[in-house]
């Protein structure tokens, strides 16, 4: 299968193949597939293999390979697993391949607009019960919800790669028992375990992106932890959505694993009721088997599954496009908050710890209902591969340290 | 004054010089100062008279000369002022004078993250009866909206220059007589009138930019016409905010008036009561006295008073990064809609028609609610510069075009 000395049940095997951008000290950035515990060079070692491609994978970012196209993408992987499993390549390959734990991963690409969607429905009832129903509303799931991908823009200036530190922000958040809001760091900082979208190829504007053409545009798939300040948001979400709630950082893993190694993580999606819209339907659409995982200082606190999330990414796409809106390559988009059935699902500590209200227990007798200074979450996930293997997603980790705390 | 052949009421004057990028046919856009009828070539201009700064005039986009600094922002200013003024540098400078009849004007610069505020209380009070009173909320505004100004992020990828078609977006929306959403195109398409702020100096993830480092950041000014399907809007909103409402298009004027040119258009900030949270406070901020006027089909519908906005540029700025969002070259964040007191001032049509319940009347005998496809929208402003002089910021105009009709 390959000449690498690869472990069995490596998640980087050959079935995986993510890309990502990394660096030795004293280098430029450049592009890397992972491989077992090792990078794989793939733009210079395209350009010593003479590859037609080898361009579009020079640079410091996946930008240039993303826009290349599906064919391109197809093209690359054929390639890169015909020179990772044919022996007789293994002097041509040998040089380009460099120990991960020697390197710096970067953010893999320039994220050009960032969409962040709604559309787990445990997390949807969960955070609308907490938030919302206190506020008298009759029903925790808005009534549009069944209806269409609730999605809002984050900020995509603020996309960070894992392991950039968390600065917890300050802001105005109002407690509900006194008059007026007050400025200071956040007391109720969060995370959003998700899993999100990479655009390869772009669309013109005026032109709709249906469901079927999802896998033309999306190139991959990355791990998103969307960093949340509850209650900086509760006070400032209505009317327009959330803003300096979420703005501050929201990381990502650095590997985009292509939809091309997902093929067995593939499951139908969930029954709809309500029937959707025609421009919401589709044949060619499907979920995917992600087993998520998060850590919090070492600790596992949930075990969100993705498999049963109610919109599919390609409903997603088909929605954030139904309007006209064009696509740019290197547009990422979010899954929202995944969370499953089970209290040990939930995706975020708003629900772990029901609003605060519930403190959970971290196996070295610490309590949690936010995060404290110091902590360090990390996500992680694995879907099936072809022949019982697993293709792992890296994870995105980062560690809260303490806000800037002068007055301004 | 200037040996340049200028009428003495011209806009684009020797105090105005605002930016843009244009093209002559067969040409690659390029930088380019409105002067009078013409466009200055002043990176080729720069570059013949061996400018220090030349480079950062050349390229496609404003962004490498934002990006530059303050003090190059002023120095540049400085010498085209001298070039312009000085009849000496006549034979240099005339070679670079364009007639602007004879260029295309392109997106002055590429937009990094896009914020749209709500900041006018007139605009806020309307919108809110409008749109909310009828879900039966208690109060026009917000509990909020007088302690900070609310925004929320928008499209980056859709803001288009002035003169770009706009398509009818399609999109689901459901009228409250009915049970179910249905999709078609949008039914109430509208403009919002706002000022635009672009930002030449980035800033640091974690660090916050106070309402005193406002013109250490912000290069300049432009017109922005945020249209918003008002159907689509009210069904999606609920509760992540405007999404498919306004990501269609967002159409900006093609020249960036700097802050340099509006040191007359300053006027004291309104009173704010409550007073905010000392981070929204100082001693420098001010807002500008901009005049600006919608004109639908060529009849002008309204004239909106930038003046008496209630939440300033700076403090917007402030508040956008309080939470340690950095800033990147090329962020436009827009005032919110601007509305005046009077009806002849409203900002959009949704105001000027009351939620469309009072269609209002064009000279030409037809009545509008909301736009209907073939309308022309025009939003123009002028403010006041030294010594009786006008600064003028061009236009931003569009027209709307029928829908793409084909269900999907």
């Amino acid at each position: 299968m390959t000449w690498l000395d690869l472990p069995e049940d490596s998640v980087f095997g050959l079935a995986n193949l993510p890309y990502g951008v990394f660096s030795r000290p004293g280098q430029e950035p450049r592009v890397g597939i992972a491989v077992g515990s090792s990078v794989l060079d793939v733009g210079t070692l395209a350009e010593a293999a003479g590859a037609a491609f080898a361009p579009v994978l020079w640079g410091p970012s996946l930008n240039p390979f993303l826009a290349a196209g599906r064919e391109t993408w197809s093209l690359v992987r054929e390639k890169v697993t015909e020179w990772l499993s044919d022996e007789a390549h293994r002097d041509l390959v040998t040089p380009h391949l460099v120990p991960l734990a020697e390197v710096q991963l970067h953010l893999p690409f320039e994220v050009a607009d960032y969409v962040d969607f709604y559309s787990n429905e445990h997390h949807a009832v969960n955070a609308g019960t907490i938030f919302r129903l206190a506020d008298d509303a009759t029903d925790a799931l808005t009534p549009n919800w069944k209806h269409l991908p609730i999605g809002y823009h984050g900020r995509a200036g603020t996309v960070v790669v894992s392991g950039t530190p968390i600065v917890r922000p300050s802001g105005q958040r109002k407690p509900r028992n006194e008059e007026k809001p007050t400025y200071g760091p956040s007391l109720r900082l969060d995370i959003e375990a998700e899993v999100g979208f990479v655009v390869g190829t772009p669309s013109k504007l005026g032109e709709q992106v249906g469901v079927g053409a999802f896998e033309d545009h999306v190139f991959g798939v990355c791990l998103v932890n969307d960093w949340s300040a509850r209650d900086i948001q509760a006070w400032e979400y209505q009317p327009l959505g959330p803003f300096l709630g979420k703005s501050f950082a929201t990381s990502v893993s650095p590997w985009i694993v292509p939809l091309e190694a997902l093929q067995h993580a593939r499951v139908a999606p969930p029954p709809q009721d309500p029937e959707p819209l025609p421009y919401l339907l589709g044949d060619t659409h499907w979920g995917l088997d992600l087993g998520m995982e998060i850590r919090v200082n070492g600790h596992v606190v949930s075990r969100p599954p993705f498999a049963t999330q109610y919109w599919t990414a390609a409903q997603q796409l088909a929605h954030l496009t139904v309007n006209g809106a064009s696509l740019r390559t290197g547009d990422l988009y979010a899954s929202g908050t995944v969370s499953g059935p089970e209290k040990d699902q939930r995706g975020s500590l708003l629900e772990l710890s029901w609003g605060g209200r519930e403190p959970f227990d971290l196996p070295d007798g610490s309590q949690r209902t936010f995060l404290e200074d110091g902590d360090e979450v990390i996500i992680t996930a694995t879907a099936p591969g072809p022949d019982g293997a697993r293709i792992g997603f890296g994870e995105v980790a980062g560690r809260v340290v303490p806000a800037v705390t002068e007055e301004k």
